[in-house]
């Protein structure tokens, strides 16, 4: 995806394009909130078939139906791979749909969110029902900021860092840079990881390809591992696992993985073991091999 | 999906509907062929993503970008969970994409093709590059004649029978049920497997619970695999793996599993295993509860 704001609402339907060759069109009941923020387009819509939906900068960010899979799999996979996670850092996400399920995990202490868009949280907060609830929570701190400046100001700080992004054109693009990627390793405390969303494999090889180069300028242990999201571009959608120094399965929690599987509607500790192994053509372009 | 022909080109779009609510559209850059056969409507489309692509009644069959994952999810899983597989019949698979797959294993002695509509593997062998080269294989038998009847012909006669169906509406209704599981069954040789399509967890689950209740019919073995193929609807695809007394692991053939995916795009001896870690809403769709 390389331009800005594809998507479009028109005869009560939303479409999405990606390469001026794909669409995804989702039929709309009712408009329930359009803005332009300083950083970005916001808009929420009512879907027949996925519920509310949240739409930034033309690019649909969750659904009622389908956020499950998203939320649950940019964190619990991470922090059940650490033995005693206290303190996440999350950045973007103003949604708040990772937050919600972090605060499941029992040891922790605290969340930041560092959203750079506060009518973000605002709007969420308005339309889609964890928001409020999750916002009441002591555990969690919000900074309205961007998250490359924050991360700076923080070293040695996080056990779990989570790039809860947009795609990297706009307002996001620096989330998807080595520099960004270095500032993070810094902001780690010993062991700590990063989670992030890397994009489709299946539309995106190279970019894909391109993220984890960068990402292996930081980590040291850099995987990949892969979920079923209908709303996002092609279905098929990745996240980033990485760290310094110790590999993904040392520490894996799996009573706390089992615990936490309760309450889940995709996550189980066999899917995050299965989630890491990729077909072969994704397994080449996160290794940068010809795609 | 419960209505017949929900797909239209209009304005250099092919454009695919679901429930009413939800579409899947393709730019197209020529109409190579168009045509209604006596079972069901045939076209052919020149994309700008996906490249060529097969739509039957409406639906897309295949694209030569992501047909890859269908065809060797749907031979090579079950085909490697055979000691010495000898004879396959394939129903339905009348672009010979399966047929293509199964003739990489070395002990195929005899695949029977059973394709209802002559016309789908006429067309396919003017668009698609695998179809002529396919065709000529001495191992191939082609039938034209409704698979519900051929499977009931040709008892104890196959290792494995492939069901590549349309989806279950129009000429492949009967392709879905207990008394054909059952047939099938029956066509088996001691030990034989069945392996079908069956439909997305994610957009029909209650549809996926009533295909398994059947297959569990006629099979004491049944599970469900999962694949990502972009332009099926929700990104997210399952197929059965049905037996009578014999496991999924009995027999499975690691090392031929690893020679068979050096030629393959999707399939891995680690993906066969993966495939089968199901997330939670599917499995709770594939063993009937409440989704």
């Amino acid at each position: 995806m390389s331009t800005k704001f594809q998507g479009e609402l028109k005869d009560g339907w939303y479409t999405e394009e990606d390469f001026g060759a794909v669409r995804l069109g989702l039929k709309i009941d009712e408009v329930l909130h359009e803005e332009r923020s300083p950083f970005q387009e916001i808009a929420v819509y009512q879907s027949t078939f996925f519920g509310r939906i949240l739409v930034l900068d033309g690019l649909v960010m969750l659904t009622e139906r389908d956020e499950f899979v998203y939320h649950e799999m940019l964190t619990h996979v991470p922090l059940t791979t650490l033995e005693n996670p206290r303190s996440v850092l999350v950045i973007g996400g103003g949604d708040l749909g990772c937050v919600r399920e972090i605060l499941k995990h029992e040891s922790i202490e605290r969340v930041v969110l560092c959203e750079i868009d506060r009518r973000v949280t605002e709007v969420c907060g308005v339309f889609f029902p964890w928001v409020a609830p999750t916002l009441e929570d002591p555990r969690l701190e919000t900074v309205f900021d961007d998250g490359v400046a924050y991360i700076q100001k923080h070293p040695s700080s996080f056990d779990l860092v989570i790039v809860d992004s947009t795609d990297p054109v706009g307002v996001a693009v620096g989330l998807f840079l080595r520099e960004f990627y270095g500032h993070v390793a810094a902001g780690l405390t010993p062991g700590g990881i990063l989670a992030a969303q890397t994009e489709s494999p299946h539309y995106s090889p190279q970019l894909v390809a391109k993220i984890y180069a960068e990402l292996r300028a930081a980590f040291t242990e850099v995987e990949a591992y892969l979920g079923f999201i209908p709303t996002y571009p092609s279905g098929c959608w990745s996240w980033a696992w990485a760290s310094n120094g110790r590999g993904r399965q040392d520490f894996f929690d799996h009573a706390r993985a089992e615990r936490i599987a309760r309450g889940c509607r995709y996550y189980t500790p066999q899917v995050q073991e299965a989630a890491f192994t990729l077909p072969a053509f994704a397994r080449r372009a996160v290794e940068g091999e010809s795609v």
